[in-house]
């Protein structure tokens, strides 16, 4: 697994070996929601829990060689936008599809951080009986939290009619699910999934 | 769109144009398995039957320019092997998860065509209550079967101990289903699972 960070995961706690203990335990600092999330899910996949997978990062391949006896090399690709969310899988017989965000700010969640076809996507999973819904990190608040796509909908489409481009703090708190960390299985989503949904 | 062997599209049909316009209308000959399912999928999703994706090819990326005043290029990635199938999506309630393969043998499918931890993936995936199975084209015979998962696993856990290395055309002919080549929806697949799991 690859930490394009890394560095943070040792500057986080510093060297006093107690404070380093109690952030491995009961703190996420250091680590991105991204490696909790894949973390969780690589848990979920052994215990035989749920079958959750991050999609690669869609990529536009222009160039490739193919040297002699060795791997092909893409030379020249460039990022493209997702049409869909980061994760999707099963879980219990549903179909389970989300998107992770994380953000720096203290008092909202930025609208900015998705994007129009990602909710047309969900609106779409929701019809057709999925489960779907945010992971929103506050970094600052170390807080991470189940937000359901239905409850998303009406500030999207709100923001488009004039509305405020993000969702407060309190209302995410409020209508969101705080998602405790823990030491296995750190972001544990499915437990909410189990209260909401069955 | 990209199609890395897009010359194949044209000098499939030559410039005989009657026999362009057949082959466009009442074969597929001259696409990729690829291009249709893409296609297929995308008609599904426009007309609101299904949301069901292709995941993006798996990239390991070693190194990125970020010029100044435009796009970040990939300079140096790799290809990866997926440790999932290639498609997943939701449809009428249910997780749908599959692998397209096409093959030029005439007599039988080579297991080779297929990795381990796909069989893995698509075990726990049946366990787990989704909807999985392989689309085989065999382009000899122009014909693209639907097999279910469930009759994929005894021939793969066969070949382990010293079973046949493929499956004969026969039984892929017998156990699975004919997906009838059609204008839209060309590999309409969904009409398979429409009779076998509902």
């Amino acid at each position: 697994m690859k930490y394009p960070n890394g560095s943070r995961r040792v500057s986080a706690s510093g060297s006093n070996p107690r404070r380093q203990q109690l952030v491995n335990k009961y703190s996420n600092r250091g680590m991105t929601l991204e490696d909790d999330i894949n973390s969780t899910n690589q848990f979920y996949l052994e215990s035989d829990k749920a079958i959750i997978h991050k999609k690669p990062t869609p990529v536009q391949i222009v160039n490739v060689n193919y040297p002699k006896r060795s791997a092909a090399v893409i030379t020249e690709a460039y990022f493209k936008q997702s049409s869909t969310t980061d994760y999707n899988g099963l879980y219990r017989n549903k179909y389970v599809d989300f998107e992770a965000k994380e953000t720096k700010n203290k008092t909202s969640f930025p609208l900015a951080n998705i994007h129009d076809h990602q909710v047309r996507h969900m609106e779409a999973v929701v019809k057709h009986g999925g489960v779907c819904f945010l992971i929103i990190r506050f970094a600052v608040h170390e807080e991470t939290f189940f937000f359901p796509a239905e409850k998303l909908f009406p500030y999207w489409n709100g923001q488009l009619t004039g509305g405020k481009k993000s969702i407060p703090y309190e209302i995410i708190n409020e209508e969101g699910y705080l998602i405790p960390f823990q030491y296995q299985a750190r972001i544990d989503y499915l437990r909410i999934i189990d209260e909401l949904y069955f």
